[in-house]
């Protein structure tokens, strides 16, 4: 039976192989699910960056470029960290640079998996379909707060814990604890997050209806699949 | 209000603050039970140490030496890490130095707080009524498995949390998550631990009845606490 773990904070990835596993990558609020509704609405392809200064650059190139620090739109790019605006028409058919403040770096530090994907509730049927047919160790990776565990992309590592618990052995506690926590709180999911950190901090932002966007199941059947330094949807 | 605040292992360590906060120290499968138990069976005191070799020159100081690696107690020691040798008759009234493979390397890396507290599942009582008291920052530190996050210390950072939630503020998601699980669980606890994945390595090791007296609450009325080098019950 191929094994499902999962790492609560990019501060832990090297404790774990990533040789021969399929990476997820998930920051609910919001870097993953900007992406999944950029690729759902046509964009064309999304390319993680670390730093600010090189994903400025990428606009030479062609590219819309993206920018959040702190929960905040940086000055200068094209696009912030809200989902809606990655569904706009301007968007269409465009190839974006992104860089935030988890997310990315978290895509960044996956690179010796087997095959990196990105997830969120948006498209988390479609992650889950696609690992079932592979077969394959996965491990779940959630980008977290600045290195501290956050409680909505631990919540989507159990609900893609639970998924696959019939064909999938669970390896560590990180991941019995994160379907117990999406087990207990599936029924008041958008409760449940309004009380994180994270979430306290983006509501001063004003932002109330992108957290609840984010936590809803299913909306979009796209599989985001890092080739090369593209992000793009293989479905 | 007071902050509560957990980390899930000492390999998230480095983001906390530990000046002008509590640090209590959990290793519950079973370097801090064993600590607990010991100072309740009338232990002077206890000596935690990284590495065996230091541990080892103490016997020439007159200490008990105590070691534990990978579960299982290191031979040439006079004691292992079962809390059921630390009620023996022979131990009482001496100084023990003690290394385990998370446990006492946790409390070392804790040493910037203002006080260093020890607690388990048989003392959470005194635990939280100390802190309760003191109105002073907690920081519950989960000694984990080999830098990954295991659910039982989780589960008793949940109980610290829940002890404190009408007194304290939640100051990030990992107290949320640690008390989420613990609530959870609370009605099923043995069987929440046996599935997971610390607790089958130790069943190979044939500790079932180590497991489950780790995970009574209460039995204890001590409170042991770091004063230079040895921790000493101060009730």
């Amino acid at each position: 039976m191929p094994q499902i773990d999962v790492c609560l904070s990019p501060e832990l990835l090297h404790l774990y192989q990533l040789e021969n596993t399929i990476v997820v990558v998930n920051d609910i609020l919001r870097a993953t699910s900007c992406m999944v509704t950029a690729l759902s609405h046509g964009v064309a392809s999304i390319v993680p960056i670390r730093e600010l200064d090189d994903c400025l650059k990428m606009r030479e190139k062609g590219y819309l470029i993206a920018a959040e620090r702190d929960g905040k739109m940086v000055e200068g790019f094209d696009l912030g960290n809200s989902p809606f605006s990655y569904m706009e028409q301007a968007v269409r058919g465009k190839k974006i640079a992104l860089t935030t403040t988890n997310g990315t770096q978290a895509i960044k530090l996956s690179e010796k998996a087997d095959e990196i994907l990105v997830g969120a509730f948006l498209n988390k049927q479609s992650i889950i379909d696609y690992l079932k047919t592979t077969q394959k160790d996965v491990l779940v990776v959630c980008s977290g707060w600045k290195g501290k565990v956050n409680l909505e992309d631990t919540l989507f590592a159990g609900a893609v814990v639970e998924g696959l618990s019939d064909t999938f052995e669970m390896s560590n506690d990180s991941a019995l604890i994160s379907k117990v926590l999406y087990r207990d709180s599936k029924p008041k999911m958008l409760e449940t997050v309004l009380q994180c950190s994270h979430v306290q901090r983006l509501k001063r932002l004003g932002i109330e209806k992108d957290i609840e966007f984010c936590l809803t199941e299913n909306l979009y059947n796209v599989l985001p699949k890092m080739q090369g330094e593209e992000l793009v949807n293989i479905l």
